[in-house]
């Protein structure tokens, strides 16, 4: 079922390295986001935390665990974090970070954020992971492996599923009012063809796509770091990434990622009225 | 904090008894729900599963398997389920079931639907469980209980938050457009004056309320079934659960549940106008 991009030709050694390094940063990042998930740090009028927002401190100490594990590692590749930005390397390979993509829903005590690692060439996303650690689930994709493993470390293959028709797909995005209002009619066009349209699970929606549970993925004003390791799960399920004219969609923007090439194109279609 | 209700007087052999078959039921509902979360058989397309409806199916079984304790174990009850109506009973109480509450979120592969186990006297829920199966997870209130159970085993009190100013507090629905066009104009007074409002949580909403994660869950065109647990679970937890009137509401509709009172007739207010 893994196909995904194949990126240029890494040594089987060194990716098993990577593949081992990027789930050290995964486990790092589980530990430093589940200490203050639903803690009372996080109340809104919390006064032993004025000019402190622990939201903001879970991922940047997330970020920070994951830096020092790559400085250790792999110090020729470049970074890119959310938190504290790009930092240069020389191997051609970036690793693309976004410690806590859904803060709002870590905020609301809600198991939908994760922490996203992706790692890119010069031509994008060539493996990713999202990791939802409350659930204890972590979505893989990428270098052949496309693999859910679950809180016991059970592990199943990810499959997007196929041939089901527009009408009966389940569509998600992040926010009701998507982006602008013309990104909000253009998702309006798609909505109103489906069968069910749920919201509010951010980059785990892109997780249940990859393992075959939705079918479109549909939203607006991302970033890179947001979509680098979806990108790369969703398209090592079989899936498809691209914005909303197809193009690349690495760079973030408006993105569109469907499980099968006839959903997706009807979905570019629908959205380019 | 354990507050709610205190129900008829019940003496202390028969509430451990009631709350013994309350968990056995959950466990029954946990197993049969789960057999079905995320199995192929979901795909809207499943042509083995032409005229059988499996989101159905797992409903079904699971109120089938509470229905069968409660016949053994409390044959002097009165039960009102979702998917089979009512049975009535000699004792006052009635055990109010919703099997699978959040069935499409069931059918996504999201974890926030649940089983909604509730007990109600003639005035309302004296005790409930809303449970989530696949994060492990079983929110409790009533006779004097007010407990999260994880999957590890482990048991943390339920408390509301309190003293969050409307303009600092985190809102949840599960529907974007919550009910009719005033119902919605009328979430919306509250939604533009609130920090956060989240979507999509359907019961696991008023659990994370409950723990003191959120603030406010507003909703309409509920049911009876779909208020029993999450009302005896908010109040013996501290919080208010009340029509978008103030009064009872228990018999479902429009629902409004809130951390502190001073939230819920802020709230109360909006609504109104």
């Amino acid at each position: 079922m893994a196909v995904g991009r194949k990126g240029a030709a890494i040594p089987a050694e060194t990716v098993a390295e990577i593949v081992a390094t990027a789930h050290r940063l995964a486990d790092a990042a589980r530990g430093e986001t589940l200490r203050l998930f639903r803690s009372p740090d996080l109340r809104p009028d919390n006064k032993l935390t004025q000019g402190f927002d622990p939201v903001t401190e879970a991922d940047r100490a997330s970020e920070r665990a994951m830096r020092a594990i790559l400085a250790r590692e792999r110090a020729e590749d470049a970074i890119l974090g959310e938190e504290y930005g790009a930092q240069p390397g020389v191997s051609g390979l970036t690793w693309v970070l976004d410690p806590i993509d859904g803060t709002r829903a870590f905020m609301a005590g809600a198991p939908s954020w994760g922490v996203l690692i992706g790692l890119a060439d010069d031509q994008g996303p060539i493996y990713g992971i999202v990791d939802q650690p409350h659930l204890g689930e972590r979505f893989e994709g990428g270098f052949g492996r496309a693999l859910l493993t679950a809180r016991d470390g059970m592990q199943t293959p990810l499959a997007v599923r196929r041939g089901v028709d527009l009408s009966q797909a389940t569509l998600m995005t992040t926010y009701p009012e998507v982006g602008s209002p013309q990104e909000y009619a253009a998702f309006r066009r798609v909505a109103d063809r489906v069968r069910l349209t749920r919201y509010g699970l951010d980059c785990y929606a892109y997780a249940l796509l990859a393992a075959g549970h939705v079918d479109l993925v549909i939203e607006a004003g991302l970033q890179s770091y947001d979509v680098a390791a979806p990108i790369a799960v969703v398209q090592a399920a079989g899936g498809i990434v691209t914005d909303w004219t197809g193009g690349p969609a690495h760079q973030g923007g408006r993105i569109v990622a469907a499980g099968s090439e006839d959903l997706h194109a009807q979905a570019l279609e629908l959205l380019a009225e």
